[in-house]
């Protein structure tokens, strides 16, 4: 009879799956037990530390509702989140790197022409956004769609701000003529903390860590032909690049606010988006 | 600037850390996401599959309440449950091993005279449960006391049927005297199925296992100056001994029934209960 035992927990659990288990699921599965026991035997979990554990996890869930994402949050302050994003889009050097898409995305935001003004508020410092949409021979790449969506000057997305009008404050959707180029007009983006008040926020006070996210603006660039890109551009300067709380920042996302030009919007920030073929 | 990669994530999410943080949930943290990036990077998990555990860890969240734990079920059926326990009360051979304390624990049963009968709503077939708590060198233990329960004819552990009386039927505490006997009477336990209708269920499906524990008495033994002993006696023979849900049989807890003396309960199943002194 093979029993359980602390020296053979692993293959005690594994050996257990049925035989007509789908084999991916049986890979991932198998591993995680793998994984899960080592971190018990390493540390030696004690009964108590068991018992915080699924408090927390159980709390983690029970935040969670429609307009909350609580164990994406931990997903994403433990680095799993860029983690499996780095792991899923290894791109060719120069190629315009992936991040975290975030909780923030939405489906519907509105189509607008080049140049628009994506602020509907009023609030923040205007600040242009432009750049060119090219492939990675520098050719202008048509038809690619600009899905941009940051926070307002408070530091909140219209999403979690639902009450305040109007709608689809700092989003939009841009589509590159032939010339490949893009242009927009919004705020420059502030710092925010991630949501902190939850099982997470509590974590991170906890671990002596901040829930700051240095100033960004999201991108989904996608064009036929093309691997999607899922980004942000960075806020050079900001205090809390180099210890964003969800570990989102790469060097080569980083772009400089430059004054704009007179008579124009306060700041400007150019960014290229480089896009690699499909396979 | 030390950014985060695919290479570096484990240092990354690990040197984030504050200085002031307990030292102990500094150790367990670090190891959590060197185990948790280990896994995501031996199977190169994708986002889609990130997106399943999201959800499945959601749903788990969700699932618990005042009468469930789903998160409970989870570790149990992942071995994790077991293999803590095990780590925390590794015994000299010849002493009583400890196995799940499982979710139908509750504090406040009654307090029985020896040989009385724990099974007050007729149904099952009646046991004598008997035998003696001892030290290592076989000597009795006085004012050993003996909180035990275990589910109805019908596979259901009272507090799971909260509108059906008697209440604590199957449950009772009783205190060994200087001889350091026990007797009660109760009823052959049988084999039940963990809760399988919320993500925990899917999972083992998914998984080609079955959600059945082998039939079995829990018991916690306490005694002064003594460890105690959480554990069950299961029933040798039940067809689920080695394919027990949450691994919880070790050879040593399997109890023999036997037939039972003419005009007393159909059965009889002996035991001893062998304890350690605390340090
Ligand atoms: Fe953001
Ligand atoms: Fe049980």
């Amino acid at each position: 009879m093979a029993l359980f035992t602390e020296e053979t927990s692993e293959s005690a659990v594994n050996s257990r799956m049925g035989e007509d288990v789908n084999p991916r699921l049986a890979t991932v599965m198998a591993s995680l037990v793998k994984h899960l026991h080592a971190f018990a035997k390493d540390v030696e979990l004690t009964q108590e530390e068991w018992g915080v554990a699924i408090d927390f996890l159980t709390r983690t869930g029970q935040m969670c509702d429609e307009n909350r994402q609580e164990f994406i949050l931990l997903s994403d302050t433990l680095g799993v989140s860029m983690l499996v994003d780095a792991i899923n889009h290894r791109r060719p050097s120069g190629a315009t790197e992936n991040t975290v898409l975030g909780p923030f995305h939405v489906a519907d935001a509105p189509h607008y022409p080049m140049g628009q003004i994506i602020s509907l508020d009023g609030k923040g410092e205007s600040c242009l956004f432009e750049g060119r949409v090219i492939d990675r021979q520098g050719s202008p790449i048509e038809n690619a769609t600009i899905d941009v969506w940051c926070d307002n000057a408070d530091g909140y997305y219209d999403v979690q701000q639902p009450d305040v009008q109007p709608k689809f404050n700092n989003r939009g959707i841009f589509t590159t003529s032939s010339d490949g180029t893009y242009s927009f007009r919004g705020i420059r983006p502030v710092a925010y903390p991630i949501p902190d008040d939850g099982p997470v926020g509590q974590m991170l006070a906890a671990l002596g860590r901040h829930p700051n996210r240095p100033a960004h603006m999201h991108f989904i660039v996608s064009a036929p032909g093309y691997e999607r890109i899922i980004t942000h551009t960075f806020v050079d300067g900001d205090e809390w690049l180099t210890s964003d709380a969800v570990f989102g920042v790469k060097a080569s996302l980083i772009s400089t606010m430059e004054p704009g030009e007179e008579g124009d919007t306060m700041w400007k920030s150019s960014f290229d988006f480089i896009m690699v073929e499909q396979d």
